[in-house]
């Protein structure tokens, strides 16, 4: 490596230390902070954030970031050097475009939202918040403006969470997907089978949930040795480094599925962080490329694996060991049924594999067309109410089941749902590629065995950390650009079967 | 508060909330690390530090220095804003004094010292050590030259950790205390009547230790609202903001005293932490004003109350209750002279009250006399097991039960092993003014009431922080200078009874 670059390394990863800092003062937060250090908190990660930025956009960083990029171009332009002075170059130029006191009015105008909204959907009441939102709106609007000109005005909204994806893309897929998924629900309610998952409701002892839960995803290859698991309102996943990647989960001593899936859906970003290599520590190459990509990795594990027959085959009788006085008696096949119940329903983050894309769909409609200007903020619920109709049948009771429903809006993150949909159908993708790739998938998963398959996830996905942009990194694993009919056609076989349809 | 004052708080917080984000990051590899996570953060704690560093020393914070110096120079010289610049600039020269390649060469051999110390404590094999050792020492010569002229050359090591203490002054009190404590010693291993602590080594569960020491510590005053409790292998106490300071403990399941004094010792220095102003957050005062004046809150709490007739009469018997098949049928006569057994021992953390100190003083000669040129490292075996002989009538039997068994001088912690000392003698100090202040404190900690007892250190000495140095805190208190003679009425009186001397 010449010096240039080496030089140019060295202040990535000072970079990089500060914000890893401010990740680990968030987990602390979230699982041990007691409640009395929140506002000192608030000012700890405040002043790293302002260094990290003011060091990322100072004139050294950027001489610097020239002159690596000079030492790059006579190398092979998919060496990781060369593809990590372009991501850095990518996160450079978007902390230059936007003006210090945008970022500061954002970060004021976000932190008394949360406590706006938080309120308001505690008094279920959309006018309480609607202030605060057309302030964010308008906030968000002029973050595009910065990065003007482009092919529309949500597009820098999207690509700060999915790199190089562009609205007209999302708009194209979904308008496939949409009248497929909406009809196969409405079949699925006129003239399903029905599903009855009452079984799930049950008393689970917490500490009997947490050690089934544990017991898996160790043994699919979420290593413990560099990561930990603890209890959080809010499940998430973080990487400190490869070698630290640590999740977090919620148990619900009522309902079954909530900490078992949960816990297989973090282990699947956790996997994927932990496999980054480890040669791109310390730059913007370290962490998945794109949030996207990395809801592929969680719901590959919670659903396509976690939710399928072999995987039961494998682990029920464990579990109905665990927990015998409760589904002792409760057939693999109802268990299956029950945990893959479809129900149209108002809330998002409980909506099952068949719905809940719709949920993601109708926020995309609604946030696009709030940063163009065609539907102001005092229409939103009424928009709301006709979508869900629309695309569930159904009429939300109220605000708080409705429009206020999601924390996302309060914090400024317009551009962020639909890489919740972005990931399912890139799993799908993925999995048919791993299904061509080895035939005897499911046999090694009633087996147990996982060794092969999260090799091929390291080989292909994980390794690469954010080297690749999300649709070029899909292009190269599975030949095609992003396409929803994968998922149409897992989630079609899957229903047939379940509800007899 | 004048513009000029403000705008150098701003810096000051600044510069501090990365030293609590390197605290942040030291606790949880304490706690909660996985292995793996070690080389990582090593390099982020390493950014921050010299992030920290440079701002400390940079142009615009010494111009900001001075502008604020002049700006308090005409308020109260006791006022928060005075001491607060007094003190910054005292972390100021030091910081300026000590070249940046020393601080890296330091940083570096340390790093490697600590690996070497350990090897070589597992062999016992002082040699394997002392090429390493020397370094350390003439480093830290070194160091004291940055500081010359000196009264002393150990008087910079000192002052690192007792600001504005001499050499001189440890040394004079050192030598009244020696032959007291080594005379108190002899008489008790010479004529007094032997304690049996047999009941202590026994089976203890190590949940009930755990829950025990929470309910005494948290009734005692440690605000678990504002701190919380974790397992660590090297117990130690953090705050990263009074209303964060979080404490460790370590749980010895075959010898009750570990965890339960350790508990309380540590909840000492957490609450002189809960109890700093929160005005002065954010600032150089935002902590205990030295390591010895720490020491002497954690032991007040560990030995002047946790091993006394009033709080055993208040809490034995509810210990007795969570252990009643080990010490049900144990006298509380019994169980008081067992925790306060002595015997003169190799080990330091092992010592109890009486030969604690004479551990201290053997470390002090030696480290004044290396440092000062007079010993030679390699003499150093040599010249500890005569001082052990001479002070405890022990003779080693191997260098890792001898010169070898502390991990500080790995580290280059010379000058910190005086503090415990200075703490223990500023705890019987402050007693002695809480029994004049509060006649019947031993009355109340026996109806378990610590509330004016915690009322009276809040008000005297936690709610100043850093803002008075530590023996003008004492004197302010006490009315007295630095004075052996409390620590060796307490000592006698105590030992004098239980060993009917």
């Amino acid at each position: 490596m010449g010096e240039k670059l080496k030089q140019f390394r060295e202040l990535c990863g000072e970079i990089h230390d500060l914000k890893i800092a401010a990740a680990v003062l968030h987990w602390d937060q979230q699982v041990n902070m007691p409640p009395g250090g929140a506002p000192a908190r608030a000012q700890q990660v405040a002043t790293l954030n302002q260094l990290g930025h003011g060091m990322l956009i100072s004139e050294k960083f950027g001489a610097a970031l020239e002159a690596a990029g000079e030492e790059v171009a006579s190398l092979d332009p998919d060496s990781d050097d060369t593809r990590m002075v372009k991501r850095t170059l990518r996160d450079y130029k978007i902390a230059v475009k936007v003006p210090n006191e945008w970022v500061r009015e954002f970060g004021l105008t976000t932190t008394l939202a949360f406590q706006n909204w938080h309120e308001a959907r505690a008094a279920s009441s959309f006018k309480d918040f609607a202030e605060m939102l057309e302030k964010i709106v308008n906030l968000r609007r002029q973050y595009s403006e910065f990065f003007a000109p482009y092919d529309h005005v949500y597009d820098p909204q999207l690509d700060f969470f999915e790199p190089g994806m562009k609205t007209a893309e999302v708009k194209a897929v979904f308008e496939k997907l949409r009248p497929q998924q909406v009809a196969l629900v409405h079949d699925i309610v006129e003239r399903g089978k029905p599903v009855d998952d009452a079984i799930l409701h049950q008393k689970f002892s917490e500490k009997k949930q947490w050690d089934f839960g544990e017991e898996v995803v160790a043994k699919i290859g979420y290593d413990f040795e560099r990561g930990r698991q603890d209890k959080a309102a809010h499940p998430f996943t973080i990487s400190f480094h490869p070698h630290d990647v640590r999740i977090t989960t919620r148990v619900n001593p009522q309902f079954l599925p909530t900490a078992f899936f949960g816990t297989m859906h973090e282990a699947g970003h956790a996997m994927y962080e932990q496999g980054v290599d480890v040669s791109l520590a310390r730059t913007a190459l370290a962490e998945g490329t794109s949030y996207g990509v990395h809801e592929s990795q969680s719901r590959l594990f919670e659903n396509l694996i976690g939710r399928s027959k072999p995987f039961l085959k494998a682990y029920y009788p464990k579990l109905q060991k665990a927990f015998s006085k409760q589904i002792g008696s409760v057939s693999l096949d109802d268990f299956y049924r029950a945990i893959n119940k479809v129900e149209p329903s108002y809330i998002r983050v409980e909506a099952d594999e068949a719905t809940y894309n719709l949920h993601i769909m109708l926020r995309f409609d609604l946030e696009t067309a709030l940063i163009k200007g065609d539907l102001a903020v005092v229409d939103l619920p009424d928009a709301w109410n006709q979508k869900i109709e629309e695309y569930l049948g159904l009429e939300p009771p109220d605000d708080a089941n409705g429009v206020l429903q999601d924390v996302h809006w309060s914090g400024g993150y317009l551009g962020y749902f639909p890489t919740y949909s972005l990931g399912n159908l890139m799993a799908s993708q993925l999995w048919e590629k791993i299904e061509e790739d080895m035939p005897d998938i499911d046999a090694q998963i009633e087996k147990k065995k996982f060794g092969d398959l999260l090799a091929w996830l390291r080989e292909n996905v994980h390794r690469h950390g954010a080297k690749f942009y999300p649709q070029e990194l899909l292009k190269r694993v599975t030949g095609s650009e992003l396409d929803p009919e994968p998922y149409m056609r897992y989630l079609r076989r899957k229903y047939s079967e379940i509800y007899a349809l």
